[in-house]
């Protein structure tokens, strides 16, 4: 059941450790991997799709950089020459994120929210000094570890500042300390995943996190925007596994941690976790980690439908044991996502549950044998490993499909939200209807599949992908589909996001959703912290 | 294993639903209950102590009630003339809270923290109101559930207040809904915990929140100080089963909770957790609830010593599966705690870990095969059911003990902190010297005890016990011993509470912790929820 490559400290080697991989703006992932698009999702283009072929970001022209000469001045005097750059590529390097909206914008050569600047402090003291130059000149700052933002995190206001510096934390790339006793991590904020990871494992140890953007994602980003990954069934939320967090403010540091649980006061770690640039800058967390896995095994299992398999996945929720991931995708997703349909088994069609365990040999088959148990009392089927294998060996590659899906005419995008189970049904069922009429209206009928990937005892996560053929203008195509699914996730009382975050695209629904009272003390911390208001201005309050 | 009482609705009867008690300051728990003092503990008094006799509360003279004419108006106006009360009695029994200084001040006939009104609001609106006019009055807000606050937390500044309010919330006692489908209740807040259970245990479920105060405390007052139960390694901590929660402020409502985990934002909850009533009064909660037990299993296990008990505990909360209920004495404790130390097996001696489960019988019984067999694997050895059982339904029965000791010229308190495992040896060797030294250097040598009672994946708490003869003057003699545990703490770099929160006995350690920024922030939240600063003023920030 583990693949055949070689161990390495601890652990099963394993598809999470994988190199770091340099971007290149527009393009999701590794250059060097061709990704071939299956013919199912080229149809989606249909006949009439037009062409949309990306401008070479090479040949995209930039505004002047605005930051004052004074200020770049401070910055080279605190950082040095090299840790200051203009430069073409650094800039259009830092533009935005990477929403479908985000890389709409910047292939068609439109990289107007460019940063004046990127700058590179080595150091959480580099970090307070450059909020300070940039609070004194009132430069606005957008603090960058992936880049990897969906949801216009990257994007500051620009309005009343005199530029816009790209903070980028990638030399703050050390695995500081490791606790073996009490079995916690303190790692850097700039540390990419996959960096993190590959420390760890050299140790012996996981962080166990792994979201779609982990090739890309770093350590500041997942604690400033509490990301979810692929295990979060077993190894938890991001925000959950943070312990101690260092928050670098224009006002000076926030040291959070000081002991696992508290009741001293509130427990202030999880106003940091989440608040997305608008305090300041996260230069360190300390994290929960977890003996490496040695033994794996990821399966596929057959439900009738999409109800059954919540409630299968609900029973597991609410009653336990958990395995390491677990995964329920509608009957949509799951004939997509099957080359050959009748590979679910004698019954075609149903929905498809991958259930996977990592850890020691004893755990996992303690708590796989309760777990088939359960999903075959439930009514669940089982489909053996090759369908758990296909998704974990290729759990990286589907942001790879969007370019070339974007290249041949598709419009392609995800949205994600959360609510309790007793609201799951109503909510994907409002959610699918609002995006099918929203393009359907336009003209372009979608495909819109869902899965369930993060879950609670109390609730799920519902992710949602869509795909039709792109209009002459698909940013505006994709704003009415994505304003209507806002609306309809408010409409149900849901979450507006429940691991993208909120940035700007969500900003408006995400003040809906806290209450203008809860606003004005997020607000009121901003301003403690920030006075001057520079940290990612326009991002969360 | 289960005792022979009657079976209810969903679950096994135990001692966990208990009628609700009327206590009567300063003494605790239900009047009708006689204790009878070990001679172990009465010994404690030496033969030198000097006897401190309580006053009869009905003697205790009162300052007059403060409050102006035309806020007790405005009240009367609001919540109808039942509903506020100046009486001596209601004024005695919302005086101070229980910690072993606060009984010692009513005992001594000191009630100058009594409040001038008590008032008994029936609804949210209700609380919004009395907030309202306490703010145009400038009157001090104290919120009121079950009153059994340990540091302080009833205690307000009355400097710059034209009087002090008690907001007696024990009108708010409904279970509002239950959502079986996502296994959450909404829960008033002025719900007594033990009627909270009766009410919850009628429908099949349970809290699974049994903190020692369960007799008095209620569920705002857990929400408002982030309660942990002595169930805490089966149902976790109060703030971690906390979906949802209804803040009334003076400046109108905050509800929070729009899913159970989300990234919209920070995790505002956690702000309004832990805020000891200091931006206004929780009204309401939404928690998970679980099945009622229908299985139950408590059994002791003997470890050679604390550091042997303390690694096994680690690896259960590190590695799983957890118990119900884990918790280890410390040598001193386990040796006082047996009437007879033989009974703890061959070897005399070592240290006690009761170790419980609760849950249906297949859960029980897959959760106690794993435990059994890590514990014995660590070296621990079982001693069967007989101590476990004796914990169990003794284990709300140790805060009787005070009053008869305090009557007996014995000095009794406890005091708690939490940190990671890896410093847990040290701060407990930091701590005991601390109270030992302390005491002994007035010349009342103690007797200090300690047990982890909650344990986490990164660290556990440390709950102390402390019994020596009073002095003349025995709330100085605490205050001594209790600033060198401080100061020990904090120097340890451990938290200054775990359980019991800040209120005012632990303000200044705790704003040490969270660092002048952090508390700034804090600052500006009350700020902005209250103005006026009414709500429970000098307590937390």
């Amino acid at each position: 059941m583990c693949n055949d490559r070689s161990r390495e400290a601890g652990g099963v080697v394993d598809e999470t450790v994988l190199p770091a991989v340099t971007m290149q703006r527009p393009r999701w992932g590794d250059p060097a991997t061709v990704t071939e698009l299956p013919d199912v999702a080229r149809a989606l283009a249909g006949p009439d799709a037009p062409s949309h072929p990306a401008v070479d970001p090479a040949d995209i022209s930039l505004p002047e950089s605005a930051v004052p000469p004074e200020a770049r001045d401070a910055l080279v005097d605190a950082l040095g020459d090299a840790q200051v750059s203009d430069r073409h590529t650094d800039r259009i390097a830092h533009t935005r994120g990477y929403s479908t909206p985000d890389i709409l914008a910047l292939r068609a050569g439109n990289a107007t929210d460019a940063p004046d600047l990127v700058v590179t402090p080595g150091s959480h003291d580099d970090i307070l000094r450059v909020l300070e130059i940039c609070t004194e000149h009132r430069v606005a700052v957008v603090p960058f570890t992936g880049g990897t933002s969906v949801v216009g995190g990257l994007t500051p206001d620009r309005a009343g500042f005199a530029g816009v510096v790209s903070v980028d934390t990638r030399r703050l790339d050390k695995l500081l300390t490791v606790d073996e006793i009490s079995r916690t991590a303190t790692l850097q904020a700039g540390l990419r995943g996959v960096r993190a990871e590959e420390l760890l494992r050299a140790k012996g140890y996981t962080l166990g996190h792994f979201p779609q953007s982990y090739e890309g994602a770093g350590i500041g980003g997942y604690a400033a925007t509490r990301s979810a990954g692929q295990s979060s069934a077993g190894y938890g939320r991001f925000d959950d596994m943070v312990e101690g967090i260092v928050l670098a403010t224009p006002r000076g540091t926030v040291e959070l941690g000081t002991a696992p649980k508290s009741a001293a006061g509130p427990d202030l770690r999880q106003l940091v976790l989440g608040s997305e640039g608008a305090f300041g800058i996260i230069t360190a967390v300390t994290v929960r980690i977890h003996p490496a896995p040695t033994d794996r095994v990821f399966e596929g299992w057959r439900f009738d439908d999409f109800a059954a398999g919540a409630a299968a996945l609900r029973t597991l929720a609410q009653d336990g044991p958990m395995p390491t991931v677990l995964r329920l995708s509608d009957e949509t997703e799951t004939a997509i996502n099957l080359a050959d349909p009748s590979e679910i088994g004698a019954d075609a069609g149903g929905c498809m549950v991958i259930v996977g365990f990592e850890g020691g040999a004893d755990d996992v088959e303690r708590r796989r044998t309760t777990v088939i148990a359960t999903l075959t009392r439930l009514g669940g089927t089982q489909q053996g490993t090759a369908p758990g294998e296909a998704w974990r060996t290729g759990r990286f590659r589907a942001p790879y499909l969007r370019d070339p899906l974007l290249d041949a005419g598709v419009l392609v995008e995800t949205l994600e939200t959360v609510t309790y189970w007793s609201a799951l049904a109503d909510l994907k069922a409002a959610v699918t209807t609002a995006l099918t009429d929203a393009l359907t209206g336009q003209g372009t009928p979608p495909l819109v599949m869902c899965h369930i990937s993060h879950v609670y005892a109390a609730g799920a996560s519902l992710y949602f992908t869509v795909a039709c053929p792109q209009t002459a203008d698909p940013i505006r195509q994709w704003a009415a589909a994505k304003s209507a699914a806002n609306t309809a996730i408010r409409t149900q009382g849901a979450s507006i996001t429940h691991h993208h975050a909120v940035g700007r695209d969500h900003r408006d629904a995400y003040h809906e959703e806290i209450g203008p009272l809860a606003l004005e003390a997020l607000r009121a911390v901003k301003r403690t912290l920030d006075p001057a208001g520079i940290c990612n201005p326009g991002v969360l309050v």
